[in-house]
């Protein structure tokens, strides 16, 4: 049984997740069909593309990510699959696929361009039921990528913004604020090891500081600020039993210091 | 497998929707579920009739739609199957159902009243789970519709207000807003065409006017208004970007005025 | 097929109740997956515990029920499996699952400590993911309790609060609020019944009355309050076509008196 999994700003006001799911199992009535989230913030691309890039891996290998915000939908933007090594991804060009595919290694990029895979009259407000949700359907049914059009030499790419580092300072931002309002940064594990090694340092944000880094949350006393790296593979702000993004005033884009 | 659909008033933070498909999978486990919206208004039922008549013609063949938004639940509405050309309703007799099986043309209306499958005791709080869930399972096992209560005739019906012409100007309103901001009109295609032919045409919405009809968001500039046909067959009011109901101020019920 | 069902206080924000669904489906790709609520106020576990509760004896028998409030996560308290007379569940030690598991008679009590059924690289910010998800999985493909970890002799239990009755008055308070407004009592049905017997009574809530107990919202006028036993099972306040939070001024923890 593949899997179908789905992330949208379509939210669920509206029945459009829902009809989505409509045409598939039209199409295919064997799938398992799971989603990631539908409240992504309307026409956040980068924001999808975090999440999409922090949950693919998780999913059985063949798993189709059906994944759209797609501000420029019926204009000329192309709408794509991208076979990675493990996995399919189904959506707009607009960098939405980019950060998940390009990490688990591109292997094929194919425009969808074959109507016989579309609903009759498609309607350019909402491709995503004329054209990706069934598109989706019959790849988890097996069909051959080179059936849905021919081949791309380039994706339209994102990027997370990389930290600078200076001299003894590294300035990151926030990326990402999840439900409980931790604050994921930038900093990847990688670059916190090679940048602090094992000196002391200090965290600033918006002139609060932090000075440890922990492994759990109970780690802090209950109420106080911590660093640890979270389920997104990033460094992040937290406060024990709170939220990170209320004590510290932080929003998206908030700067983060780490001076050593 | 067969694919029960759900659309009601029960919002996502209580336990309603998900011991509904309890109910339903304890019965029939070998059963495809999808969740149309659960976001309707509280007791909004002319909100629902128009999400499923959106939505239905997009679910395969046989699909058994669970709508529920009843403020009338234990009172004497009745509860009802609609078996249509392609399809079946389950939910109360209070037009929810009305729209959507009325289009899909009404091939037998039954009173559900074999208590054979209901839940035991009965809680007239939650029909939902105790007779509208337990119904709608039996039917996906393919049940006998006539097993569950005797025809009858006639139906509660729900009207979408219908647009006035006057000489040359056509009067509609704002039936569904969506996640996005966009206004859904009550004016069809076909009444379109017929009132506007080829001639020219303004659009007045809350005294802002609009004068193109376009097939794409992008076709208006960056944060412009538009007139375009969109997924639920009606007019809407978009803003390119945007939100058209912040840009006009309007809300459901608004007027519309086309003058040619 | 089994039932997996979700509780928890993720939000359906962020990729976290769809991450911990791939990582279900890589393990046991023929389950089925239902959501019970992910909108629990972040940390609720007694209102976890409630809506569980409430929902358990829906679901088919053996159903496993992966309900998680976490704020311990990553620190000493214990992840648990509960094997009760028909059900399966799975989460933190920290009362979410005890009313539940508790009415359907505990059986078994097991320490998950068998790494093999985590995911390797466990990250002490989510173990919803990388010991709990796997873990509901690897039940769901049938494999002996007693392979996951040593048998516990205790649990940590939750109480909902006991009314307290002093001659003539009962004094009870608001358990939980529904989406509709609809206050949920801590007054079982049986203790009502021994408290009133067939006299008179008078309920107050916020200095506001109500006399008389229905079966059926309809049974009182539009707009006025009534008393039911709802789906709960509790006795619960409600007004007909409105909402009792709102009509009363209620908040969870809000007294409600019975006087007879």
């Amino acid at each position: 049984v593949r899997t179908i999994a789905i992330l949208t700003d379509f939210g669920l006001q509206d029945n459009f997740v829902g009809v989505m799911k409509g045409v598939i199992l039209n199409i295919n009535p064997k799938v398992n069909l799971v989603d990631i989230s539908h409240n992504i913030k309307s026409q956040g691309i980068l924001e999808a593309a975090i999440l999409l890039k922090g949950a693919y891996r998780y999913f059985p290998k063949k798993t189709i990510f059906l994944a759209i915000v797609d501000p420029g939908v019926g204009s000329k933007r192309h709408p794509i699959i991208i076979q990675s090594q493990n996995y399919f991804f189904v959506g707009p060009d607009n960098g939405i696929l980019s950060l998940a595919a390009t990490e688990d290694k591109i292997k094929r990029i194919i425009l969808i361009e074959n109507k016989k895979y579309f609903l009759k009259n498609v309607c350019d407000t909402f491709h995503g039921r004329d054209i990706f949700a069934p598109t989706a359907a019959y790849l988890s049914k097996g069909k051959n990528l080179n059936l849905f059009g021919r081949k791309l030499s380039s994706l339209k790419k994102l990027n997370i913004a990389k930290p600078k580092e200076n001299r003894n300072q590294l300035c990151g931002e926030i990326i990402y604020i999840d439900k409980f309002g931790n604050l994921v940064t930038n900093i990847e594990k990688n670059l916190w090891q090679k940048f602090i090694k094992n000196r002391y340092f200090r965290i600033k944000i918006q002139n609060k500081t932090i000075d440890s880094l922990v492994k759990s949350y109970e780690a802090a006393g209950k109420g106080r600020p911590l660093a640890i790296f979270g389920s997104f593979g990033f460094l992040e702000i937290s406060v024990n039993g709170g939220s990170a993004k209320r004590y510290f005033g932080a929003n998206r884009g908030t700067a983060i210091y780490i001076t050593r």
